[in-house]
């Protein structure tokens, strides 16, 4: 188990091998044994194969190769729909329209997509998260026909690896941890937390090759802009105002 | 693996075992292992074991006993101080203050706190989240001296497990699974997804016991109420504010 956590790689290339339904089966079983908030389930998970579905996605995964490649995209959605109709066919009011409840759901819907990604890699499939489903969020509610209290948050696309890549680097492990309280950092602290990164080949050729001077710019230049982030903000809210999410 | 993850309880009972730091760290680097945006690890992880911290966290996680009682109290973050900081000192400027970034950082986090307690399960030890960690960030964030751009997300009380209870029971898997696109469930739909839980002698007690007609009326009207979401909502949305992910 330790092993299956500790070996983790994105898988970003499959085989063709379908995968067959009692496997499929068994990994949403796993992944509805997550903890969630008072049991409540508020989350919903959709399983897309068809090439159709898959290719009406793809442009807003912004056309990473997986999303057609791979046998299934699977969506997790926080999922208040079910659960408002639950109650209002047994006389309750729900209050779930608000932004701690998204939350809530948000979690639990990321902690039933870790244990489906867990019991996948444990199965020999490999995964690969897709962070583009909170930016896009309203084009995948029209296409996978989302209906009010029901928001995706995570994707991931599964299938047999057709690739063995690397590990890839972390942090050490006392750059991330802090005991007792948070100690914040120090110049030389972040010296040396990300030594060991910034020493790198892999990372010296991969800001060399986005042409930035340091590899922090390549994030904030190019990966992850503030005009990009600031402009996927305001689409999310609109989505969460738009979902009922912001009453 | 799967066993691992199918056989989840939650743990509120613990013996008084100690965990070493050894086996901490094995946890640890299992959570960080997990996957998370861009290989930015914009998330922190507090590991609180001192009496009079998790004394005085107890309050915010509404007095559960197993923030007391647990010999660790782990907390996960969103964290963009310790990114920002790396950006600032690398002639990088950095644009995370705002929700888009908020949300990936708490998926991010709430990822490595799952693999934290598989982890932790697999090693004979017990886990419990505690959802009032978004409740009342702002009293953890005040305890455990969280600068801005980092916000608690949740929390896993740990330790070795003193009780053994039943696994709980959760919705069929065909009322939490869609396939290729959503259904939205017609009223039988939900009776019958909803039919187990509803005749099962727990919750008819749990009902009894809370004096309401339905068991949908114990989540509106007592244990997940409007005016707690309301209120906790407006106080996370300040929370984000006050740290930096809303400008």
């Amino acid at each position: 188990m330790i092993k299956t956590l500790t070996n983790h790689r994105s898988i970003r290339t499959y085989t063709s091998q379908q995968i067959d339904k009692q496997t499929m089966a068994e990994l949403l079983e796993a992944s509805c044994r997550a903890s969630n908030t008072g049991n409540m389930q508020t989350y919903s998970i959709i399983v897309s194969t068809d090439e159709k579905i898959k290719a009406a996605l793809a442009p807003y995964h912004f056309n990473q190769k997986m999303v057609t490649q791979a046998p299934a995209v699977v969506t997790f959605c926080v999922d208040f729909n079910r659960f408002n109709k639950w109650c209002q066919q047994r006389n309750a009011v729900p209050g779930y329209d608000n932004f701690l409840s998204f939350s809530s759901g948000m979690i639990d819907a990321t902690l039933a997509a870790q244990n489906f990604c867990l019991a996948a890699e444990s199965k020999g499939l490999g995964i690969c998260y897709l962070g583009t489903t909170t930016y896009t969020a309203k084009k995948i509610i029209e296409i996978l026909k989302l209906p009010k209290f029901v928001v995706p948050v995570t994707t991931v696309t599964v299938g047999y690896p057709n690739e063995t890549p690397n590990l890839e680097d972390r942090l050490p492990l006392e750059g991330v941890v802090h005991y007792e309280t948070y100690k914040d950092y120090l110049p030389t602290d972040i010296d040396t937390i990300y030594r060991e990164k910034e020493s790198s080949e892999k990372y010296k050729q991969f800001t060399a090759e986005n042409n930035k001077e340091t590899l922090a710019q390549v994030f904030t230049d190019v990966r992850y802009t503030k005009a990009n982030n600031e402009h996927f903000s305001k689409e999310l809210l609109a989505v969460l105002k738009e979902q009922g999410f912001w009453e």
